[in-house]
């Protein structure tokens, strides 16, 4: 491993510290084609940026990100900050001719999205978009057994994904629940998720119908001044798939008790799987060619040696976290890039994700069904 | 317990089964003001009907329905038959002045439900409709914390209703599948179970929008001869209520392993309660005040002596099953009757539930949401 | 069903109610070979006596059971009192020439168990020892699977029964804590359903270490005066199996939160199964013979027609309680009668449960591992 | 952090990388007072090592660990080999006044282990023994529920750690069933980490009953000879507390299915927890204090920012994995040297724990109970 692509990373709080981690544990578990070099850290705030840096050994710092996407040494761009400086940034990465890691949501949008794009595919660079749960092994798993046909014919995806923070209607307004800055509430933030894993796992949505619920008006920010909020506060998705299985989606902050439970459920005419992120470790399947009095929901713990990317963590029975799907994502963008594949999901998976959201926000408007065309 | 009450069934299946042992069991566990006597069985087999009484210990037989409902001596009528013969044995009934014991799903649509109802009112009969797991013990604990407060401002209403007889595409026919005589498929099936519930623990609903599934064109029928199928093979609702909480419905006969999973889970402001009917004798329950540390779902066994219902049957940790929700209903009717006091779910229930589900059938043929005004 | 079976019942209080239900409930629900008869309560407190069978319909009432014993027109004895009264009416019932159905603890010691075995046998008479878990569904296809090879080689069974209605040190002394009426604590209690469940499932035991625990020396009567307990709170054995099977078994009433928890795990050389009577609706199984990557313990809801004596009852996923075990036992029995053919679990397997017991209850004295010979 | 200690490492397999991990991330996710520098790593596969150095960025290697022992600039030695080793390593390390980081099992018997922490607290050095499920954060909250009174008085503990690489007979033999390497089976290997977190939880035993199985004599080894086993297959215990506490242990390779479950419960007379390696990030906690109706078992998902260690990971819900606790234990192990405190567990604990180990094998001898003097 000779071959080094330097990185360069704009953004430095959760995801800054999450794609850091990728970077360095990647080759330490996997065997990678070239090293990924942490070179520049940008960010607008010296002083956190600095210490960001220094704990991740970046070897640079700049308030000037795009002094340093122009960068010759350069290689990589690795966009870790919030939604809506996405499409900036990735249009000016693909000019430079940059390779994008890109963080979720992808755009606010579907225009920005479709430019987003257009600039990767002119710019003929690789480009990745981080629906990280796509590299957690459970759900390998089950796209590997829903393309072996373990499942028959796909009926049913039920998921929904849940979290509590503002089940409390006395917390503080956040940047998430400002529309200009988010794209919008858990529609877009984890309804993205959502909706990329349908894709992934059961193919094309043809329509939509979108419920979004506003369950409280205003909250107050952290100059302690009430503020009306502008984003979903949950959103209901029924739809419909093109091989004619139908889904639904919950995307909520106000389920107390739910954590981060992204969770999803897909019958087919032969089995079913249920997977839920709390559970990262386990899938349940159930096969309905079993002998009958035998058959049951059973729970696989993706921790065996012939699971992908387990062999390369711990021993069957050792759990791996949340942040073990971004290193899995990292040593795959990196082999990509050597390999001069291309690799999913990718900004084409954002477009598609983004022209289902849309399609969902005017549902919401209007209460009417909507198509989507490819 | 002097009082006797004459009790005419008609339905000898399934449901006729689960009704007689409800009359039989509920006077050996319960408190009752009135003995039920298992009078006359209907039905149309002579010799299934012979089979039936003789071993449910029915005193008569008869295939002559409408005399027994016209008969002195029978004071309640218990419809244990096929959607679609419940309309005319309920006005029947109700004409002649009989209480009635009702099974679900209540009618084949809104207008014949609302003629039930007004039929029952006319005659100040006690009308029962047997959405029985409303007197599951759970489910009774659930309503009780939710009215207590416990749950806060009710948010979301996650139901779900899976079977999987269908999932096969090889499944033959049944009555179930022929609109005629169901007046639906899941939507009606196992959404009126749903709907019920849902105005039960939540409230009214405002607003629904439907999708409705048709994975399987036609079946075989009992003659080996293909047969188109007119109802739908799956739902899937969102729905507003008037509190502003918003739902979702999920029902389906295309679950593979789910048997007989009438799931819902409930988030409020405070806390969220979750219920599996394959696990009828456990509650769920997370509550956002106590210290955060500690907080995480807990698993109620609902066999305590204190909750309802259930120290009149076994010590604590000793479940009970799918049939004691139909003692306790028939428990409960008979001493609504004695007492002369009203019971719920009833005719009025059964109107409600209609209205939605008729709106949401409504809708899946629109693509657009619909409101629904009380 | 012409023949009849006229059965007279000794003990009218929890396991009293658990026998006439099942003996009701058992021509209803399966086919029998002959119709028992509710003939005859037993018992001392005449008042509560005629409640009893009122609500049972039992025909007579006596508070001279030794009488009733001796009537001709009685065939069966149902011994549903204390375990202190078991011997001496057994023992009387055999010498009457009557079938005996007997609730489980089966005696105060060994000593007491063989005579009633020897009286049993000479007499020619059905036996039937009430260890009603051998049919609870989940267990009869515990058996079959292991029976089958399903497991393999079997190498552990690990055994607990915990409940925790004395994890309270306030709460009062009751006759199960009087070692003259009980024959003991849990060991004895709790311990014969384990013990006997390990016989059955996996064979017999060779030799046995225990350790009983006294958590509260003393707890007030229902005079309020402080009592001295004399028998063991906790047993926690391990035993050694014929067939080369190690196992281990915990009993207790101290166990806060465990309701009825009769839980077990066995582990062979191709698989595992668990129960837990929490959940006695559902058996879980691990196959080492499933393609690795999909290996996991599988949850079997044990509600299909095929696995046995569920048919007789009602559809998939509706799931049945605990007296339903007494229900299946009252018609194997009633069946065996008819047959003239043995019936399991019976005095010999409760002499093979009391030899253990007892050997326990030797080692937990002198600390030393005790060899049991068959 | 200007400050700096140099860490040796001896031992490149398994837990050499997770070692190399943890020294790796603590300074990244926790605030230490001195930097770990992975100075030199020491074996005698020059080849294996040199890779196992490069991937870890060890500066130096090493095939002469003594003198790597006796470097001045070296602060650190890390035991990563297997248990016959550490005796004389840690002996060494001490004699050279090196802190030391010492994996577990710590000793092949209790006569090693004494002398090791004898050299330890003469050298007064920091020693830490890695039981690392010590800083897992569920157990950290386990310990301190436990510690502020929420169980009431401790009742039972019912621990058992199961794995099922030895299920099939047919697997090879291994250095772990070398007696010489090992010192033992699972009843050291495994029984080490129960014992630690009994002591830990519930606090010193009195006295042990063991019996241990050994059900394949013998297995093929690399060279494909028959070979004796000499080491247990399995290890059953039932131990008695100074606190009048009961508990037992199984642990086994034996289990199908159980791939690493580290399993336990305690019950006091106010609540009980369970927790589950296989679920790491849960714990379960069942509380008597709660209104009767209310009571049950809740699963606490310790991802809550004011859990222990968790705050410096991920947001709430987002789980770590196994190697986590390596990262726990590397930062406070560096933080107790520059405060110059002491850690646990330590070599005193890996002495109690010898101690109730070396007890139960003699008990497992004798067939009798052994007492155990602190």
């Amino acid at each position: 491993m000779n071959k080094k692509l330097n990185v360069a990373i704009i953004g430095h709080r959760f995801m800054g510290r999450a794609h850091s981690n990728g970077w360095k544990q990647a080759p330490k578990f996997f065997t990678l084609e070239a090293e990924p070099v942490l070179k520049v850290a940008c960010g607008r705030d010296k002083q956190e940026l600095r210490k960001f840096a220094d704990n991740w050994s970046w070897e640079e710092i700049s308030t000037d990100w795009e002094s340093v996407f122009e960068r010759e040494d350069i290689d990589i761009i690795d966009i870790a900050t919030p939604t809506h400086l996405h499409h900036e940034m990735a249009i000016k990465a693909a000019k430079c001719g940059k390779h994008i890691f890109c963080e979720k949501p992808f755009a606010l949008n579907l225009q920005q999205a479709e430019s987003m794009l257009e600039a990767a595919q002119s710019a003929n660079i690789i480009h990745y978009l981080n629906h990280n749960y796509r590299r957690c092994p459970a759900i390998v798993l089950a796209k590997k057994m829903i393309s072996e046909g373990k499942l028959g014919r796909i009926y049913h995806l039920r998921s929904s994904y849940q979290q509590d923070w503002l089940a409390n209607p006395d917390t503080q307004m956040g940047w998430q629940l400002d529309h200009e800055l988010s794209g919008g509430g858990p529609h877009i933030d984890l309804g993205s998720h959502c909706i990329d894993l349908a894709h992934h796992l059961v193919g094309n949505i043809s329509s939509i119908s979108c419920l979004q619920a506003h369950f409280v008006k205003e909250r107050r920010n952290s100059n302690n001044t009430k503020q009306p909020i502008n984003v979903d506060d949950a959103s209901i998705m029924s739809v419909e798939f093109d091989n004619g299985a139908v889904g639904s989606f919950e995307c909520t902050r106000y389920a107390s008790g739910r954590k981060n439970r992204n969770y999803f459920e897909i019958n087919g005419s032969e089995g079913s799987i249920v997977f839920d992120l709390e559970k990262m470790n386990e899938l349940e399947y159930f096969s309905s060619n079993e002998p009958s009095q035998e058959q049951g929901f059973r729970k696989i713990i993706v921790t065996e040696p012939n699971h992908d990317y387990v062999k390369n963590w711990w021993p069957p029975g050792h759990i791996i976290g949340y942040e073990h799907t971004f290193v899995h994502s990292a040593a795959d963008f990196i082999n990509s890039i050597v390999a001069n594949n291309s690799i999913t999901p990718n900004f084409q998976d954002g477009v598609n994700c983004m022209r289902v959201l849309d399609a969902g926000n005017l549902s919401a408007k209007t209460g009417q069904r909507v198509s989507i065309a490819h």
